[in-house]
């Protein structure tokens, strides 16, 4: 393979992701949720490395589910964040295991602007499970097929993305995948959370509520010292979804979150299952989501 | 599956469960036991999660060796206990990975009254590897095997069991099924650590030792500040099996301990490897009691 | 297997291996890495556990990759430094998963002496991955593979070992080793990290320069409050293969390092993936290595 063939199988972000490929992922996924066997022996021999260089057990275990179910062989690789802290530790470790012979890395890191320059150095397709605030492309793939396998066709959508903007790879994974098949996305959040640059209305909290899709980001109030959020609590009141403002949305609109869920700050405890809710089920979807995405790393 | 089908594919405690039904898990233990394959195509493309909110790598070796003799796939998650501290947060990893298509989950954890619960709620069969202060029961079958393959009947087998019983799962467990089939079992304990609401009869420790079984339980000497005990040397002297006292046992009595061993503590170092100790033949027994409890699980 | 048989199935050190052995682990390690299929069923149904008390992901990830090309069922355990600090919990931890039904065991610790102990009180051989300031003998032959690679001929190789020769395990494996093909080991280090009853030569850099092989050794500075050093520029400045002196290397040298490098203190960032470099290559042949070595253990 040339290396400009290895780039195309990594999946770095879907801000330059074509439409049709982001479609024939989707599709893929589709088969996959429909398929009876639970492991295939699609990879058989390939070997596929998860390199967490920032935790996150979820994305991982959806990761690991995906590669065994197509049958490849899984290393997984968990870094304390302490211990590789630089650009270049972690350059080494995807070189090494580069060089141990593995078939596709899976990569999560914090800082921003690594994971493209190490695209153009190492010779295995990567793909983003976590991006820094830059993008994490698998998320936002599986929140479209969520909402596609609920509305049929994202076009002319209106989505509504509430909270922590700024920091979030979400909101920008799905402001640009979702945009690419004209739906409308909006941002909401505190004035100290949000990424005007990103091009996106900022609505009200009230405004955000008339969307097809509510979808809450997780905050992470820590983050914010200096910020005009001081507690849980207030935030909850000013741009959580509470049982209240769940009363005003659409009946047929649908409710989402990336999880973990921080319960009864961005969201209500008795939402988490609501009706309405895809939490779960987005859940559910990554799976076949990221086989498909490791499928056509792979092939 | 209807919920009452996967609750009885549910391995939750013995105190519930039927004679009947023990025995037949020790007959299939002892099936696995003598079986000559290492890895056997039982349950391939099935699932399985080892979901440690509470630490044990010894219980986790054991329950993945099982599950992978019977060639099921295998997730291992292991949460910092300061990360999921309520049981909130329990029940969101554990539906999430049923949301990712598990088909049982092991699962060990601290805090009493959380595991019952998440039975109810979630639609996979759970295995308890260890449940706060409450059973243990696979540590209970394991050893209710290893008694059987000494002396071939359990009724009226005296079986003393020595140590801190207040915050022993393994003395519940095994108090429970032992008495389901007959056998005697007797506790002895300093009086900060018994429990005598668990109607076993308290005897001292010389009496304890006349019994065919001596099964001594780890002792966590941080765990009583305020206790009778004050070192590790002066619970040797007063409850310890030293070698002195093992002097003292029958002839035909068998020594067990569930692991990890706090050397000269509980139990003197050179009693560990003991020709009538049978501590680290309990650990070989577990992994064929894993294997029929998992099985029955997942058929 | 007799206990004899066992033993020699081990791989504890380099020392003791005779030159028939080697050679024939170093041939076998041919075999592999021409090998086209990348997973094989050469060890199916075998359980390898590898146990790693001190922590290393490189070494750990070799041998699971060498593992899982062999069709090996694979257990890792990685124990906290501060959980398992007695022999007593290693040797412990090592008679559970033997009595678990593990093939073969992995292992690596810091305390010195306690492997040889371990070897002739367990049933099931084991494969040294680190030992104390001892040996680490996969990694010597990895070494020596890298050589014999390039060299054709290890007769009459000169090898200089640059670093703190006084703790490290990898200059001890490569000197008995290369010993005994008849290549000239020197080394060359600080006066507080130099180990004269080893029997080599202790050289200056200017001198070590002059060899075929120039293998720089990762310094852990902290370990040396007391010394001569006192930073890792001095460091840099005094032992390190700076751009100026790789400039100085034979056309025909080859750079080594056992990983991981410390980029501008042992070798200068730009020397890392230089052309006369074998960094990357060494990790390469480091999984073809261990699969001959786990393939002998089992056989």
């Amino acid at each position: 393979m040339t290396l400009t063939q290895i780039r195309q199988k990594s999946l770095l972000g879907l801000k330059e992701l074509g439409r049709g490929e982001i479609e024939s992922i989707l599709n893929r996924a589709a088969h996959w949720e429909s398929h009876p066997e639970k492991v295939n022996p699609v990879l058989t021999g390939k070997f596929v490395a998860n390199m967490f260089f920032e935790n996150s057990t979820r994305t991982r275990f959806s990761f690991e589910v995906a590669e065994k179910r197509l049958g490849a062989e899984v290393l997984n690789f968990s870094a304390a964040v302490s211990s590789v802290q630089k650009g270049e530790s972690i350059y080494d470790t995807v070189r090494t295991l580069e060089s141990m012979g593995i078939d596709a890395g899976v990569i999560r890191l914090k800082p921003n602007g690594i994971l493209a320059e190490l695209a153009e150095k190492v010779n295995v397709p990567l793909i983003n499970a976590g991006d820094g605030n830059n993008e994490h492309p698998t998320q936002a793939l599986l929140d479209l097929y969520t909402m596609r396998k609920q509305f049929g066709d994202l076009k002319g959508l209106k989505v509504a993305i509430i909270g922590d903007i700024l920091h979030s790879r979400v909101a920008r994974s799905n402001l640009w995948a979702l945009t690419k098949f004209g739906a409308q996305v909006v941002f909401c959040a505190p004035p100290n959370m949000q990424a005007p640059e990103l091009g996106a209305p900022i609505v009200s909290i009230d405004e955000a509520l008339k969307a097809d899709v509510i979808m809450m980001l997780r905050v992470q109030l820590e983050r914010h010292e200096s910020g005009m959020i001081k507690s849980a609590e207030e935030y909850r009141q000013q741009f959580g979804l509470t049982v209240e403002r769940a009363a005003r949305i659409a009946p047929h609109a649908i409710i989402m979150h990336p999880a973990p869920v921080n319960r009864n700050v961005e969201i209500d405890d008795e939402l988490v299952e609501h009706p309405q809710s895809r939490i779960f089920p987005q859940m559910q979807n990554g799976v076949p989501v990221r086989m498909a995405v490791i499928e056509r790393s792979l092939q």
